[in-house]
């Protein structure tokens, strides 16, 4: 169960910085014409009951098991905050560290977001190859940073057993990564091609490494189906009400929303949601090709730390962000507090209580200091944090997502922005065929530098 | 070597988005007026010249070379942000995972920012308390989530060798560590009085786990004096650069300020300057005691990986950003990427070339892609990350702070906005003689809640 809170972002809480009572029914009309549109079918919908590889990937992981001291996965954007943002949300804060009989003969995890060399070459010399399952993952099969890590990869495993150790997750047709699948016999899954990186979390993208991990996809995706049959309501939706909620803020000068996990494990989460909302929100054109520049800016903060870091500014700063709380009834484990130095005042409240009553009594009071000070703010309570409701929350933010995307009369689907990069990249490295970029780039190397 | 490039902040590069090419020369007076405040003198550079302690720290490592498995950090905002980014800067990037051998017999980090029952209940589980020496870290001596740590631990090393196994970094005379300290005999090391907890990383808050963890803080302070005697002068100054260019896009409604860096271990750092930025600008009133909700909003994103997640809304969304990369002349490790599949395109115009020119390529392309979107972006350059190149930039970001602080007439060096909210914890947590804080937040329990 997931229950959206938004009491604190109502002008009865927060005054001026708030919304009417009733902000939901004066804008019905908004959300009815969302709703219409959304209803037409969502690709990250459909794949929740168009999984016939979800018996595969069982197969696959029931097979593997065991077998691997290591798991590699080659990812970047959302071919890895996905997968990685369920094995720190469900398994041991320290599942590196403790001893494979701890971690019930699963695999270490590496999920390896990136392309530096020191981060390539120490994982190079931190891991035994022979023991390596190797997860590679793109969607177009083209992304330079993972085909980079994955040619890596292949020469050290070249004399090993490779088609044992390499696993491609593709489109199920198109591109050279499902062409080498097809040439050299590797085992893969496929991407469903309507699916875009970014939604892809509930597809084999996330379910693979997740079923490696020993986490229980059937549960995912059940909590994901749940929630989806609940949005399917135009009546208490909390994925309309997140949406419709933040897009009014938005308009009123809020432009930046924060998601602020009060549960250490979620951190990857408050990542994926940040993928999620920048990438789909962050339009120069709309729908009509008007320029709008349309896109609130997602940042990710963690109670408690970031009360010691970034609450400051949220008190007392400008009023141009909303702030959610993401919080759970329970924590999966209990600490004590003892009591010692009974004598010190500043030591001895907080003997004979738990670190559950500190971090719960620490949310509820930063909640209460905002909200005081008139910052709008909301909160998702989990009944617990399990597969069944992190299948739940995902779906719930890609609707919430998509309805703002529509809200804002912008697509929430694509990512124009980014091909200018890829090319200027592509020209540097001697891509053929890139005349005009590798002009561009050029004259912009050549231009005068200032630096102190 | 550490050189500001803000080429791309400057109109003819970014047009009307930019600033003139002579706005440093045309706001002399500003940066006169901020010279002479800051001239009369600053805690964190005074502490650069006066640390006796360092001899002591150095002999305390060395003592202690060897000698234990684990060291946990327990501290919480300026005690965690600024030894955590040494370490990930400075030490192996799976410094967890690799042998004692290949750490030269170095202990595993655990740097414990945070009071979720299941992130603490995780490393108790994780690692042999007898083989792990603690330090705790607060500059008060009253922080409550590193007090509930200290006190968890306690317990669990009260048979042991409490002693040799806890160090305390803390206020030289004031505050309940202290006390402790004094009474029961532990080694400590002092926090020096003037010096704010986000500015102390140069102090034993940063200094004491670096050299245990085997970083030479001489090279550290070196670098830091260097870059101190380098921002004395008002002409050609990197801090003066940064700090004004940032504030006059600031005051154009450019309310963002991303730090990325494109090298994977500096994420630390920009966690550390995101502090620094945040709780040192954000604030409600100016030295006058007018209102003014002051406060840019700091943003870590990590380059290449973001590129994949935040660049398209950099890219499109609203022009309400300055982006500052940092980078270095050259990563600490080479990788080639390997021929492979000649004949597919997408693939082998990344054969013959090294991972260090792929991640190069993209962020100059990068640079070159905000740029032509008329993005203000700008670029630090390091020659190399070492401890002295990061001696200098903690000191460059701390004066800029400073200085944009001075701009703006706020003090950057207290944070009310976050006592509000500590009160209201204890009151929730049954500390004494809190009875208005306790009515007001149960007053709040008690409004009525709306959620779906």
């Amino acid at each position: 169960m997931i229950l959206f809170d938004y009491s604190n972002l109502l002008e009865e809480n927060v005054k001026e910085h708030g919304l009417p009572k009733n902000f939901i029914e004066r804008h019905q009309g908004l959300i009815k014409e969302a709703h219409h549109i959304l209803s037409k079918g969502l690709p990250f919908i459909d794949i929740l009951y168009k999984n016939d590889y979800l018996s595969s990937i069982k197969k696959f992981s029931r097979e593997n098991r065991g077998r691997w001291e290591n798991l590699v996965v080659f990812g970047i954007g959302g071919s890895c905050l996905g997968p990685l943002a369920l094995h720190l949300a469900l398994n041991h804060p320290f599942h590196n560290i403790i001893s494979k009989e701890k971690r019930d003969g699963l695999p270490r995890a590496f999920f390896l977001d990136n392309i530096d060399p020191e981060l390539i070459f120490g994982l190079l010399e931190s891991i035994e190859i022979k023991n390596t399952l190797f997860l590679v993952i793109s969607k177009s099969g083209k992304t330079s940073e993972t085909l980079a890590q994955f040619l890596i990869a292949l020469e050290r495993l070249k004399d090993l057993d490779l088609k044992r150790q390499v696993v491609i997750i593709t489109d199920p047709e198109r591109g050279p990564l499902r062409r080498i699948c097809n040439e050299e016999g590797y085992t893969s899954f496929p991407i469903p091609p309507a699916l875009g990186g970014r939604y892809s979390v509930l597809s084999p993208v996330g379910l693979v490494s997740s079923a490696l991990l020993g986490i229980d996809i059937d549960a995912l995706i059940l909590g994901a189906r749940d929630m989806a049959e609940r949005c399917k309501d135009i009546k208490d939706n909390p994925a309309y009400v997140f949406a419709l909620s933040h897009y009014l803020l938005y308009k009123e000068g809020k432009n930046i929303h924060i998601l602020m996990p009060y549960i250490n494990a979620l951190g990857g989460i408050a990542d994926w949601f940040c993928q999620l909302w920048a990438e789909s929100l962050g339009k120069r054109y709309n729908i009509n090709k008007e320029e709008v520049f349309c896109g609130p800016t997602p940042i990710k903060a963690i109670g408690v730390k970031d009360q010691h870091s970034q609450l400051q500014l949220y008190m007392e700063g400008p009023y141009d962000k909303v702030i959610t709380f993401l919080t759970a009834k329970d924590y999966r484990s209990c600490v004590n507090i003892p009591t010692f130095y009974p004598d010190i005042t500043d030591i001895s409240f907080l003997g004979n209580h738990t670190l559950n009553e500190l971090i719960k009594a620490e949310q509820i009071a930063t909640e209460a200091a905002l909200t005081s000070e008139r910052r709008p703010n909301a909160k998702f309570v989990l009944d617990r944090v399990d597969p069944f409701n992190l299948g739940g929350l995902f779906v719930l933010f890609e609707i919430a997502t998509a309805t703002f995307g529509t809200l804002c009369k912008i697509n929430p689907f694509d990512q124009p922005g980014v091909e200018l990069g890829k090319l200027y990249t592509h020209a540097l490295m001697g891509k053929p065929n890139l005349d005009k970029e590798k002009e561009e780039i050029e004259k912009f190397l050549k231009r005068p530098i200032y630096q102190v």
